[in-house]
């Protein structure tokens, strides 16, 4: 079958034919319809060896971890993105995505959804009803962290009050659809791109600005620089919450006592819980998100995670299979 | 000053001439722009005196405990509908609307809404910003107490899944819109009145019935006969939750054990917290919800009462002063 | 192997030779060094071909649902008592003790763990470091039901507060002590029988009574009569807990509204999940609760059945193999 | 009577004799029993006018926050120690320990507890019940900050899981004790000082030591240094607790994603609330925690200053007035 892999250490990855694969027990054979592409993509291609292997990465594998497509019988599934081994202390208390086996999965380390086919474990896929597998995708990694990170805040923001995204991408859009329909809030959108901040209107934003100037009940940073730390932790109201999802390295430059938002909470964490999924799929089968993909065909890979690279994409690059 | 009064036991209200309140240490003098008349003004009429004694009621008292208006210096609030202490247990952790001084209020056993002037603890004053006072007195009773039904209920509601509201009358259709903007459920009205079911359609229920024939996340019954509850406790599904929040008098003929909602919450109340009502007015003030009223001049209160009794109103009256 | 077996619908079980059972893919070996006896065992006796069927039983089964013994590699473990999918929406978010697939499992209409041998899912395998494994077994059910009660009402317990155990058995003694460590209350366990008052109070009542005459923010009720949920829902304060375990067929005969708890929580279920059992084990793995046995040779199971019946054993009854 | 006040800014404080003060509408006149010192006290003599004015403090103004007496009925009371408004967002939710009106209250900024009288909001007194007022005041400042944090973990803590204390002093030891009655985890206790470590075990710490090496549930940093915060943060397992109570104004010096705690919880606060209090109180009064004291009579205020500057006390000290 054909399959997108990364097949050396430090290169970027290519078409090749191999072998379809053959479930295991517990296990199921999807035939892959559409595989979302992801920037965690293009890092793996910086990854040294040394790196992938503490992570029990093995090479080559097939890269996609945004997949949907058919059950045998023809049922349409997405996949749930983070791998966990249901049986740890965290898995069995819904927190799958803490999972310490979460380090290598489909499509990071092991063979993932640009492939003709792929395996899961019967406790990975997720039924997708009336929702179209070509697309769906983005939904189990792109939406269900964001999904994930206004799940950790919804406590805290008050109907009626204010709740910030910074960052208005990819997840950051998802984010902006989630606090609309979830917390009665006032969902502000910050951004320095006018075009994400256009887009996050048009998915639900009451304002967009390209700095933060408010007080907010929670503030998710989708970005997670020194600015955007800074910014947002200053922002947040006594008892609430400032949520890190952003993993560009930033840090906060100030005491912590007396700086960090009172007796609210400071959360980060990756990936998403397979309840997680579930539920952004329950939301997006009831018509109350909207998930904006680009299609591409799968000969076109390269030229999808150039756009992707380049930032002008127009929406979650999909690939057909 | 006009006010609206019972004044004897056993006996509907009247309309009276009587000296404007003086606000003591720590209350404030509010003119009333509109108060809403509930369905328990009505229950007053009938009350022993025996029965309102020991509730702490005094004769006579002014009628209202909906009520707007505004301070001296022309702020438009509206008054925190429950009386608390503001100093025991449950007041001290935001429980206020189990506060064991409860029992007699502003319209209820001591001097309420229906008058040109009221006094209120500065503790109840709800500034309302844009909001029309003549119109807000609802928000802080109607509106707060579904409110506090859907709060209750929310953290066992899965974005995606569904929440049934049984009985679509004042209250049940501010929890349908509250239902709407606070949870990502598909929401069920149910009624026996086609026109509820037309207006809880119309403030944003996904599916109206006439009775209730699925299972759901949680069922809010707002009206508490032995039907509804038979019915709500068996459409509950393992981990939701079942609110009842109407008085009918209802209960359950059947064992608890393995019928009760399984690892869910049985809950009931009454009225609402502070906190409760000014979510409720930062959701109208954003536009989030619709308050449906109906004007009657103060000359109108027996009339109104009368529509009220009869079922003929077509949104929640209010008395404008 | 020997085992002790359900061979026919109606009747009690029996000692049979059987074959070693051989675990499947994601299952394990467990040799049994101890199984604890429950009430339900007796039930199992009364249950009909048609109901045992609905649920999914297979005649003959062995019995016994709190199993703890040895892995291959002497690892000593218990195993969970309830059996769940691990996929479904309820597993996955950690409420496992109310999977649709349990209505089935070890000891209950399969094979269970009062035999030589038993086999289990990877999943139900609780490490048990230095405690006992021929005692351990009723840890995971009585043990973890009681604490699974005692973990859902103690957001409601205030620390300094007053909580109620109704009927203090073998379930029953186990939440005292989780209601002592746990939580800052005032214990008080209610039973009409003096033998186990005295045992409540020596694993740490603060007071036991024949009847319950006070308010508390829980009440536990391992009984459920009509007159057990009658007390106990009159004693729980605003804002508290009723939790309903026992199993024997109550119902409440008032009316709802105004009599359950106000602005508190009724809730009832059946089982545990695995992080129960997970935090049970540890709890005693830390010395924290007293787990009292009685011992019996695998011999005279039928004794050990007798007493429980006639209700003389001194501890929970557990079969050693 | 006799008080010792901030009489200027930048002095200590002086014994002097002023007017009885008298209550106002909504308050009460304390006699006073005893006054604890705090650490914060001696940093007031340093305060700035500046920086004093713009909290709103005026000058002279009586030291002492943790207060306990008499009403003038005999009934033995402590007083809240921590000032608020008991109207705004966060006091009617229970967060009052976050009011903007904190700013300035009794001993900080007003009259406190170093003198025969004090007065109080009625909302502010903590009945003491069998307790004795000359040394309950440690318990609404030391004690219910301590407890404060420990509420805020403690749904992070796992029964039998570990929870740690960093700096065994007024604080950590009362945290060390609310852990061990309400948690279910073992409480190891780290600080530099082996006086306070032996404090620490006597009161129930499981296990000291002089440096953090291993993973928890929570910890509680009572010292909040660089290296407390670093060493404090490495430690968290996931979906754990770090909280900040200590206020030496540290900062960590690394990138947050992938350093703070996964899904876990990064927390800091100032006081406690009226509901922390009370749960103090009646935890003390049902002989759950010790109140370790060190008695001074009133002319020896400023010797139980120095002592507590040198570190020397064996308890902390409250002043008999």
């Amino acid at each position: 079958m054909r399959a997108y892999r990364m097949t050396a250490w430090g290169t970027p990855g290519e078409h090749v034919e191999v072998a379809e694969p053959t479930p295991g027990p517990g296990q199921v054979l999807v035939r892959v319809a559409g595989c979302g592409l992801c920037r965690s993509d293009l890092t793996m291609r910086q990854m040294p060896r040394a790196a992938g292997e503490r992570l029990g990465w093995r090479m080559p594998f097939t890269l996609g971890h945004e997949t949907a497509g058919w059950l045998a019988d023809g049922t349409p599934v997405a996949l749930v993105s983070p791998t966990s081994c249901g049986t740890c202390r965290l898995c069995v208390r819904g927190m799958d995505n803490a999972c310490p086996r979460g380090l290598a999965g489909r499509g990071y380390g092991q063979d993932g959804g640009l492939a003709e086919y792929v395996v899961a474990d019967r406790r990975a896929v997720l039924p997708l009803g009336e929702l179209d597998p070509r697309h769906a995708g983005p939904l189990t990694d792109a939406g269900a962290t964001a999904y994930h990170a206004v799940r950790r805040a919804r406590p805290r923001i008050a109907p009626g009050g204010t709740a910030v995204v910074l960052g208005a991408g990819g997840l950051g859009a998802f984010a902006v659809q989630f606090l609309r329909i979830l917390t009665g809030a006032r969902v502000v959108a910050v951004d320095i791109s006018d075009l994400r901040l256009a887009y996050a209107k048009s998915v639900g934003a009451h304002e967009v600005a390209s700095s933060l100037t408010e007080k907010a009940d929670a503030v998710l940073d989708f970005v997670g620089t020194n600015e955007t730390i800074a910014a947002g932790i200053a922002a947040v109201r006594p008892g609430g919450a400032y949520g890190l999802i952003g993993s560009a390295g930033g840090r906060l430059d100030r005491a912590w006592f007396g700086v960090l938002p009172r007796d609210g909470e400071v959360f980060t964490f990756q990936g998403s819980s397979i309840a997680d999924a579930q539920e952004v799929i329950a939301l997006a089968g009831a018509g109350l998100i909207r998930n904006q993909v680009q299609e591409f065909p799968f000969e076109k890979v390269d030229e999808a995670y150039e756009q992707l690279a380049a930032g002008t994409l127009t929406g979650r690059a999909v690939v057909l299979l």
